[in-house]
């Protein structure tokens, strides 16, 4: 097995708990090795690290899959971590039968996603590394889920950059990819094959439940609605209207089935518009909601585009609040990495200084539990849902 | 009413939402006053920021109650305030019969604690501005709420800065102050009268709820367990055993009670020790526990004693992870608002890094919804509980 050493100091940040070896972190490497192949990491006095795999392609050269000297990466490996992962959803998904059961680097199997939507799994290998072990991870998907049926939804840009080919396709025997997956009571379409992303976000599952109690008897605007989910749970939690927007027409449809096979049709319409437009205009219109829902799409993907984030984030956050009554809830989010908590909050803040008026928070939420976060890996750390009561 | 103008720029915290003025930030005051009045508060080009009562006694010498040109501090004041702050507890509290109904400053009512323990309430006055209002306030409490008793709980030491005495006693017709309130679907004994504060720690409320699925089946450690609260959520989500610690007898006399009350008596054992001493000794033994609680009481009061509590803190939390086994769960706490979150997580990372631990956050939680956050007031965030899995 190749060995690489890192340059000195650089091993602080990995046995911190962060999984990621950058290639300017690398000293040398000593033996052979073929892209994608396990290599052992040693500090510059020759300290086994932990085992990883590497890929000189991409920046993020090397990706620890252990930290203990005796673990080797063979079949067991793969068993022991992907029981481990399902042990833990089994422990704190409750009242669904849909989440992520592999969440990569924070499950310890970095590159691989792994998402249950009933019967059925949706499968991401998104770096060369894991891809290698591909078919050992399906047959073991396989052994311990027992699904019905797996999707491959390798339709994702970042495996370019690992020199992977974009795919998608079934898994063995095919099935009808759009699945009603049941959350707290309600029942949603998933569209394993066309769907984004891996057909659904699972990672807003909790925080949907934190309308309860705030929707009650209210009208409800729910911007960047996508298919519809905070939509239904204010329905479920007693609105007695709820408008959702969304620039996305097949997403729309998507939502206004969910409605219907929920038994919302009456309460809830959908309205295909760019939120940040329809805000505006409603606004002007003096609208009122007794609470407003944001969450956007990601407004930065990248460092360098985080002022211009800054600035949609705020805006629509200023209009959100103007459409409240004093004491309405405004329920914002931000899925966006590089939009740290603090730095979200700051956001929040000064667009109630402009609208003059006083925040409450109710609640600072994250990610669903079946998104764990590396305490030492900011990277996991990605989701952001503020409940706030505005006066 | 007495004007207080402000220097030059001492507005821009005020107008933030911050409804705190320190004596230092006062320019002058035009006009009689006596301590407790309330005051006009303007900035130094004389433009009206709000209104407060002031007490030149305080550091905090004046706390804003309405930043409304508009709103006269009289019994309708205070009904407004107190029916909205009723109104939204009713939205956020659930499955329990008990709730802190006004959480001063971020209730905008500052200075005024109200506990709501079943059919019966624990009111605080912390300040003479407050304590000047003291019986509008009750008889509203009284329209309101209609509670069947009241009790007086101001021994607490803030007072004697605001010049007023410390005193407790029932309000009114007076009443058996044991009470038993039902939260979650477990009873609790809650002493109105002698308890710690106002007799329970209501903001833990929704944490304890962080155990369900961690704990079944489990060995679960609750460290300074005062009366058993964590502890009687384990044993109500199926942990096999719970051992709670606590140096202090009758907060330990009341666990013993409340687990007899909810049918835990032999599930659950407490033992009268130093947590400290105890977690050591428990290392040295070898024992082992699937799930560990730390809720310490606050290691820090004040900025300077931070470096002391962060050693406290760490050393607690690396005893902690050393009694788990792999994939084992900590729930670790810190209600000292000058241990801000962050420094917290470091504390955590540090004594991660000196176990030799991987670890996974599953949930970052603040204090129950019942005791809302000013944004823009740091000191009303105090409550961090943090959930991981340790590997």
């Amino acid at each position: 097995m190749a060995k690489a050493i890192l340059h000195e100091g650089k091993q602080k940040r990995i046995l911190g708990g962060h999984p990621w070896i950058y290639r300017t972190e690398i000293k040398e490497i000593r033996g052979e090795f073929q892209p994608g192949d396990i290599v052992e990491v040693y500090d510059i006095r020759e300290r086994l690290i932990g085992r990883g795999y590497i890929n000189p392609a991409s920046q993020i050269s090397i990706r620890i899959m252990t930290r203990n000297a005796e673990e080797e990466i063979n079949e067991d490996f793969f068993r022991r971590r992907i029981q481990a992962a399902w042990d833990y959803r089994q422990r704190v998904v409750r009242e669904s039968n849909a989440c992520r059961v592999i969440f990569g680097e924070a499950d310890f199997l970095p590159g691989l996603i792994v998402d249950k939507f009933g019967d059925y799994l949706a499968v991401q290998t998104l770096t060369l590394g894991i891809e290698k072990h591909k078919e050992t991870i399906l047959k073991l998907l396989q052994e311990i889920l027992k699904p019905g049926g797996m999707y491959e939804r390798n339709d994702v840009a970042v495996r370019e950059l690992e020199g992977l080919p974009l795919q998608t396709g079934f898994i063995g025997a095919s099935f009808d990819p759009k699945v009603v997956i049941k959350e707290n009571g309600l029942r949603f379409v998933v569209d394993l094959a066309g769907g984004q992303k891996t057909g659904y976000f699972l990672d807003q599952r909790e925080n949907r439940m934190a309308l309860q109690g705030l929707v009650h008897g209210g009208r409800v605007l729910d911007c960047f609605c996508h298919t519809g989910t905070f939509s239904m749970y204010a329905a479920k939690f007693g609105a007695r209207e709820v408008l959702g927007l969304d620039i996305a027409a097949p997403a729309l449809e998507v939502a206004r089935a969910n409605a219907e096979l929920n038994g919302y049709g009456k309460n809830c319409s959908f309205k295909e518009t760019n939120s940040f437009d329809e805000l505006r205009a409603m606004e002007k219109a003096g609208e009122k909601f007794e609470v407003v829902v944001l969450d956007p799409p990601a407004f930065t993907k990248s460092k360098k585009a985080v002022a211009g984030a800054v600035r949609g984030y705020k805006e629509i956050n200023l209009r959100g609040m103007k459409l409240l009554p004093p004491g309405g809830y405004l329920v914002t989010c931000s899925c966006s990495y590089h939009m740290k908590e603090e730095m979200f909050l700051e956001v929040i803040a000064e667009a109630g200084r402009d609208a003059g008026r006083q925040l409450r928070l109710v609640e600072l939420r994250r990610q669903a539990k079946d998104h764990p976060m590396l305490l030492a890996s900011p990277e996991t750390h990605y989701l952001k849902c503020v409940v706030l009561q505005v006066w």
